[in-house]
Formats: C-alpha cells, structure tokens, sequence
C-alpha cells in the first residue's frame, strides 16, 4: 500500500461569540457564550488534544463590522466579532492543559509595532514548546483603521509593503539576533548567555527603526509557523514568499487550485521548492451516526441560521444591500470608492443580486459535507487526493458538539484509513507536525538569511 | 482588640533569569533558569495560592540594559533581564492554576498604541475574574527608545503627557463604551448585545485618536487596578491622579513617607480621599527556623551577588563608572544631558562615589530583614504600623526558596497576628481585596467620569 497523504486537522476558532456561523449562538448547549471565560478554553483544548486535533486556529479583527446599516447594530445584537477578546491570551491556557495541540493565532501587521510582538510570539514558542503559528495579516475594516489614528483603511497594496517591512524586522529578531548556543547558563561562572553571539538588528525602513537585540532568547522553533489567507494578487505574492501555510475559504474544487497553484508558482519562483506551503480549507462538516441524525441537525443549523448576521459580516468594506441588485459588485465596489478584490465572499463579476442570494442561502459549497462517519471519511479523501487539500479548519456550528462529534466520530474513521496517525509520545514542534522535516524554518525561505547574524 | 492593619502580600516578579537580585540566579536549586517555561509559572502560582499571597507583580522593559560599558555585554552574561519575555502571556497561565492569586503586570504607555492594549487588559480581566492590575510605566531606557523608532529617549516630562493622554482613551474604552447591562444574550430573540448601550468613544488628542467601540464585553473590574511606581514629580501628580497603588522602592522610612505624603496629598487634590491610594515597598525578606539559619542563608545571597550586575542594572540612563568619584551625580547626570531624577537608585546630590559604594554595598535598607519567624514579623508589624506601609512586593533571592520559605515560616506568623486573614471561598476581585470597596474603581476617580458614556 501506498502511503495515504495525511490530513491536517484544525479548529476553527475565534475569541468571540459569533465568528462565522451567525445566529447559532443561541443554540441550546453552545457554549459559545463562554467565550470570555478561562474554562471554556481549557476544556476546548482538552477535548481537541484528547480528539485529535493537530492545532486550533484562531481568527481575529480588531474593529467592528460597522459598515452595515451604517453602524455596529447588526454585529452588536448578532454578536458578530463584538464583542471580541485578544487571541493571543488565551494559547497560553490552552498549552497549560495540553502537549501537542498546535495553535495558530491571528495578528495584524499594519497597526502596531513589530518589536513587541516579535516578543509575544517567542514568549509563545517558549510557553507552548514550540508549537505556536502566526497568522499573518493586514487586517481590513475600515474601523480597525479609526481605532489606529488613521481617517480610513490604509490601501491594499500598501498595507501589503508595510507587512513586508514589518516581516523583515521579525525575522531579522527571530532568526538573526540570537545564535542557536548563546545561552551558556553555567552556574559555576555564572554566565547566563555569550554576548558575542546576541546582537543588535539595527533595522532601518521606511516604516520601521528598531535597534535590537531581541529580548527573548532562542525558542525552539524561533520564527513560529507563518500561516496566511489569501486570494488577491498581491496576496499571492506575498504568500509565495513568506507563507508556509495558507488558508483559503473557496467555495470551488477550482477556486481552491487556482489559489493553491498560484501560490505554488509564487514560491517556486522564490525559490522554495514544491512542498513549502500547506494548503488549508475551511470545511463545513455535519456528521451523524445515522444519515438522518446528520441531516436533522444540518437542517436545525440552516433554520436558526441569521442571515442578517450574514449579510453584516459580509457588508465590509461596503454594504451589498445598499445597492440595485442588477449592478455589478465590481460595480457597487467602484461607487463606494473601494478595489472590489477587498470585497469577501463576492465575485466582482456577478451582480450585486446573485451575491447577496448567494450569502442568502448560506456558504457550504465544495468542502461542506452531511452524513455519517463513512461518508463524511469519504468526501475528505476526495478533498486530499483530488482537490489536493491538505488540511481543513473546521468550521464550528456548536461549540463543543462540531469538535466532539468529529473527534468520536470522524477521527476513528480516518485513522483507518490511515489519514489521521496516532501521536508520538514525545510532543514535536508544530512545524514538525507540518512538514515532518524538524523544528526551525527551512534554509531556502527568506528568513533563514539572518541566522547567524547575515545580511542584517 | 482594635482591627489590625493587613499587610498586602505580593511576590515581585518578572519573566526574565535575572531581575534585581544578581549573581543569585547560579544558586543551587534556583529555578530562574526555567522562567521561559510553563511549568514555572503554573508552579510558583500554586505555591503562592496555597501559601497566602495576595498577588504577583510582573516588573518589565523592553530594551537592554546598554549602557554600562557601552554594550549590553554585561546585561547578556548576567542574565540580566536580557533575555526577557513578555509579562502578560504568563498571566494566563498562572490564572488557570489559581482561583484567587492577584496579578499586576508592566506595560509602558510610550511606544505602543492603546487600543489594542485596552483589549489585552480586559482579556486578562474577563480570563481571570476580575484579579487583574496593570503596573503603569512610561519606561526608560535608552535602547526602548531605539527599539520603536526613536532615536533617544522621549523627555520624562513629555512621557508623562503622552501618559496621561493614553490613560484617557482606555478610561474611555474601559468604562464608557459599554454599558453595565449592554450584555443580554437572550437565546430566544438571538439578541447578544443591546447596540444603543455600546459606543464609540470617539477620542481625539495630540496623540491618539481612537474611535471605539472597545471591542471587548464589561469584564468584572472593567478598569484593572491601577499600579505606579515613581517618585519623581511628574510621577507624583500622576500618581495623586490616577494610581490606586504606589509601588515604592525607598531605601529609608523617611523616603518612603515623604512619597506617600506627597501622593496622598495630590490624590486629595484631585478630590479622591483620605484612603483613595495604597503604598507597597520592595522588601527584603531572609527567614529561618533560627537566627543562625537565616543569617546563613542571608551570607551566601551576599556571597553570590554580582556586584557587576548591580552597576550595569544601575547604570541606566548614564553609567556612574564612567564618571570622576568626587562629582555628585547631579553633575554627571547634566553631563550626560540626561535630568538626575531618572537616575534609579542614586540621591541626585551625592557624589558619584558614594552612590557607587551604595550599590556595591547592596540595597537592603529600613524594608528589609533576616532572621526567625517572629522577628520578620514584628519587622513587617512595624513597616506597617509604624511607617504606615500598606503592603510589600517580595523580592526573590532565590525562586523558589523565597517565597515558599515566606509561606511556610512568616505568613503562619502574621495570620496568627491578624495581618494575613483566611480567604472567603468565593474568589473576590483584586481590588476589592485591596480596598474591601467592590469590583469597580471609585466613583472620585477619575476614570468614572466616563462611565454610562458621560463625558464622551
């Protein structure tokens, strides 16, 4: 037998009340209320380590969706992303009552300053043992923006370069600043570290001066594992040559191989060979012992379904309704003054009708499956072997019976069929988990050119 | 019998190998060495839950210590708080091992902006129940400076402004944004949030402008407890204005009064009452079974200490070695053209010689003591009865001799003499064990003003 490709597995999550499945809050036993709550993380991470889970991903804004109805009504009573807490705080819980889950948490590189972050994610690496990822983006609402001094939303495109300045600072502490046997701590002379081998970045940009030396000491994967989501242009670019997992929402087997082959040629082309990145899906899976257990609750998630939680959420930059239904997105994008590539979850060639259907009926498409464990088994397959996906972010309709019910269920199932293996009982690093080839971010990506102290 | 004055009990902390007490991290047993770990700080949380301390207070800097020498050489080999991780990601962690522990964590108000920081505070707010309190500083080093952009030191009167600006907008995001009621979560109208009790804040200032809404829910302390630890004019009046405790590193009960005074008296200005503020010195505390076996303990802490570490620690804004003995510090301060207030640990008008012997000497002054049980107690009973200290930030000569040792051998002691009470069983919030007052800051301070969104 050939060896099967395995599948990653992740949690979706969010540090809020509705992250993606609206009005599904309210569902007797969801827990998601809790979110504030320390236990509500413990007891999340507990069952994803005990269930399988390779990591959760935790999603993040930080403004409001106050496009919509031309405030935050919508996102208030929906509890759409607000209210949200920081996701940052909450992985050290997480690692406090596991050993191997993974996590990937969401941070913006447009608002704030990369030193002190770039300490935030060693401290991580450190407290988690290596098993932090980081995911990179540049944030869109324009309220994110008012909450930064900023007027509005700092275009696409610059938002971009700014988050490759701000990447080269972060490496360049990461990887450049501390050399792997700095730290002697020999008790008997009472040297801590070697400072012939710390050194100041003294990094000067356009944006961003920082003198350096990072403050944390080398953690065992240094750069944390860089995920990004992405689809525009300059996206691809961007992940082409700094991503090492991408996640994408797509709705089509070929929305999802386009990105994915684009992304792949991008990287090629910086030179990082053909499995650098992981490619992620957003996957709706609804599983039931029987096929009628699954369909009944799959049909109670679409009834309590809120579609004005849908549309609000999906009303940033601009809000759909606001428009006649027989104009273009691209259209309606171009009247409000804004690119229409910013626009999720619409294609700008459709009418601003056939989207707002679209959103209407919700957003399974191509990674969205109902029925029972074999079944739900098999459409995963097809979604690694044919669409070549290589890993899901489960998407939550109930805090915690989607996890459970995929960790008691689904998971037997695809262990197998060899898709899911057991873990070593010596916890590896999340990159290991990833890409099975150690700890630290491979020579040929661009951050590896600091180690050492090089080219800084 | 008349109630007897409690002492407030913190352990002083920071996420570093070497924080104040250098040369003692080589000791046998010494766990600093672990402080990058997880286990480290959900071990000490434990022994500091079951041994009767009311909290943890988590100093910071984000620079190095440089100037010494003219690199950070002597801060590398000393372990001195080079490396260091992040204050607040600890937080967390000892929060899930403990029910009842206190937390006040550093952040500078500088370089960093405040909104997503008001976010971080009320997390930590929400994920420990309201046992949350943030050290105010406007930090100092030269290399912090350089590491956001700047190329020296912003002048301390200048940091004060920018302070008090900072505070103003998270006042308004902590205590005026949302409503008390503004949760409602009604799960059979799927309403979260009642949107007309949450809003911007709209801040406009020379330095920030923020428009809101905090994205995070009213967590039970909403405003954390509000740390400071100065001396300096400028932080006086801020102090008076905004600190619910001070935190004092004074040498002498004289120094440590005259700074109470001059702070209870600008709290009064400010109209905050008699009792608005509570004072904490750094102590020194050595203990044994008998006489011989803590001044034992207190030799070999001697023996140990790095005199270098002390003047490389001490050496920041200006290094004192570098200066002829007879000047006074005053004179090398304006040589250096940095104001000899922000110079740590030296009086301004004496000679550079004896500030220097001062340091090498070490810096046990009036809070600190060795020795039984019962003498540490009766010391501690006249820090508090006598120089009307509220309250003392334990200082670590060994982690985690010192505090289990304070645990098992003093606090037995000061419960048997009504100043360290049992706990309720319910878990009360960390202001309201420091003022026996509520959850809420005082209605005389002046972030209430705010509340209900007056003011906005």
């Amino acid at each position: 037998m050939t060896e099967r490709k395995k599948l990653i597995l992740n949690l979706f999550e969010m540090n809020t009340v509705s992250h993606i499945t609206h009005g599904l809050w309210a569902l007797p036993g969801n827990n998601r209320e809790r979110y504030a709550d320390i236990g509500y993380w413990t007891e999340l991470a507990e069952l994803l380590e005990d269930g399988g889970f390779d990591g959760v991903f935790l999603a993040d804004v930080i403004g409001a969706y106050d496009v919509f109805g031309g405030d935050f009504s919508a996102a208030a009573e929906e509890g759409l992303q607000l209210p949200s807490n920081d996701p940052l705080l909450v992985v050290p819980v997480m690692a406090a009552a596991t050993r191997h889950l993974g996590f990937g948490v969401t941070f913006a590189t447009t608002y704030e300053p990369p030193f002190p972050f770039a300490r935030r994610m060693s401290t991580l690496d450190h407290l988690t043992n290596g098993r932090i990822g980081w995911n990179i983006v540049t944030s869109y609402l324009p309220n994110a923006a008012r909450n930064f001094g900023l007027r509005d939303e700092i275009p696409h495109d610059e938002r971009y370069a700014i988050a490759h300045e701000f990447l080269d600072v972060v490496y360049k502490l990461w990887e450049g600043s501390w050399d792997d046997d700095a730290i002697v701590a020999d008790r008997d002379t009472g040297v801590f570290a070697d400072p012939t081998k710390v050194r100041y970045i003294n990094h000067e940009g356009p944006r961003h001066s920082v003198a350096g030396p990072h403050l944390a000491a080398p953690s065992r994967q240094r750069t944390p594992v860089l995920y990004q989501a992405t689809g525009s242009p300059a996206g691809v670019a961007f992940a082409g040559k700094h991503a090492e997992v991408v996640f994408t929402g797509g709705r089509t087997a070929d929305d999802f191989r386009r990105t994915a082959g684009a992304i792949r040629e991008a990287a090629h082309t910086e030179g990082r060979g053909e499995d650098a990145v992981r490619f992620l899906v957003q996957a709706g899976v609804v599983v039931g012992r029987t096929e009628e257990e699954a369909s009944d609750k799959w049909r109670l998630y679409q009834e309590r379904t809120s579609v004005r939680g849908i549309l609000a959420h999906a009303s940033s930059p601009i809000d759909l309704t606001a428009y006649p239904r027989e104009w273009t997105v691209e259209r309606a994008a171009a009247a409000a003054g804004v690119p229409s590539t910013t626009i999720p979850y619409a294609n700008p060639k459709s009418t601003v009708g056939e989207a707002l259907d679209a959103l209407r009926g919700g957003r399974e498409g191509r990674f969205f499956v109902a029925g029972t464990p074999s079944v739900v088994a098999d459409e995963i397959e097809r979604w690694l072997d044919e669409d070549g996906v290589d890993g899901i972010n489960l998407r939550q309709y109930h805090s915690f019976d989607t996890a459970r019910d995929f960790a008691e269920l689904v998971v037997p199932e695809l262990r197998k069929r060899g898709r899911i293996l057991e873990r070593p009982a010596e916890p590896r690093s999340l990159r290991d988990v990833l890409f099975g080839a150690g700890d630290r971010i491979p020579e040929a990506h661009t951050a590896a050119r600091y180690r050492g102290g090089a080219n800084l």
